[in-house]
């Protein structure tokens, strides 16, 4: 199962506890994260997947894979700017918003356009986004997605 | 000047019609319409500014141009599906939203990611689009626009 | 009729030439000329066209429109770098290649990949390229597939 | 490392065994693979890197990460078509082109528009990529590569 991460490129500390946590138990549940691949929300969860050992993509909008953050495994260059948010919408199964600007609004559009489920954690208000008020409640709604799933 | 609409590829008979007075009033004002090149919004927009002697751009998502609607001057063929949103809000000098559902989402995100105006009617309720009650507050917000900008 | 013109960013003066006298014919025959926007033979192309009073399209690889030659009536912001290429390609109903370099060579590759007709003056020496001696012949070539296809 | 191969997505027997072997030994260099994704060269360099244990990446054109070929890893969904072939080449550090079409041509333009080392098996003569007589010679060719590059 692929993950998807989106957020800020940069965020308050508090948000970037959520992101790393977060990044923990997708690596535990032996998920596969991807994301954007830049700072904030991105780095942070990808730092939490490392440190369980989890495997991280990061879909890069540049066109050097050096500007990605340290905790990516797999660096994907598209240098296609914003639209590689398309890409990482598609690639994931399911997408976890957390907090975010315009940016993570597009990708929650994107998403809910593919048909993919978005779950959002202090997120855009956005109706057919599944509000998370927790990490364990966010990871209970992607095991049930699974289940219902495959 | 080249303005972007944005909104449904189906429509309400109601949504129909402001998107193409919304096309007369752009084509009259000697501003290019562009669009996402299909149905709903996208084609009464173009049909409106047609009968106005307008030009109309249409950035389509599939791999032919017959897919775009027979109210398109220039289509532009991606076969990206929904990244070429990305290509419809940089090529825009300035947005109107019209209702629309997560494709629109999708576009007034990325269009304020990238610092784009985003004029909504009836569209989401996003922090950032200026809403206008009618095609005249609409028209008028990019008069003034432009006024501020060139 | 659309007609792509690729060739290289920067060019030799008899390139230069051959380019614009090429946009002369193609606006002559009220086709309307898209290429990638920049300099070169693109501009070239985009010069003689507008000296005949036609329509210009330039699928642009970066950001900003200003970017784009002086010669361009519609610039496509894509910020999509060389993927911008594909667009081109899918854009015309047929493509000229005039000399270029790598970034050329992709796009006579897509455009035969997508099954366009690409006829060459002075370029890569590619099987299923139409290698033209002059913009008579190469313009002839194009008639020949328009009266073929439509 | 990442290393690319491109190469049509059918082949003849001796093309795909070729290719199958070429994957064998980037998986024994502990090198990442990345490709198209899909059948053909790209399927049986997958399956030998697949068989040495390595890591594959496919980059795939459509919609659905269904149409990739099983021995696929992480599939990273594009739904752009031949646009993806940009993302192939600038997420590769290096890239082999074993025999090929125009799909292949088009991504060895890309890949030297991009300066990115490109090395032949049997594919389009083209110059600046760096032909290989065998398997051996490639990987030869490759460490040489990295040896100078890092």
């Amino acid at each position: 199962m692929i993950i998807g991460v989106i957020g800020g490129s940069s965020c308050s500390k508090e948000v970037w506890k959520i992101a790393y946590n977060l990044g923990r138990e997708i690596a535990k549940r032996k998920a596969i994260l991807v994301c954007g691949g830049m700072g904030g929300v991105m780095e942070a969860s990808c730092k939490g997947a490392k440190s369980q050992g989890g495997l991280t993509i990061g879909i890069l909008p540049g066109k050097d894979k050096k500007e990605g953050n340290r905790y990516i495994d797999i660096p994907i260059v598209t240098a296609m700017s914003h639209a590689r948010n398309a890409i990482i919408v598609r690639t994931a199964d399911i997408l976890i918003a957390i907090a975010g600007k315009y940016g993570t609004l597009s990708e929650i559009g994107l998403a809910l356009a593919c048909g993919k489920k978005v779950i959002g954690i202090g997120t855009w208000d956005i109706a057919g986004v599944e509000q998370a008020e927790s990490i364990e409640e966010a990871m209970y709604l992607i095991e049930r997605t699974k289940n219902e799933g495959e």
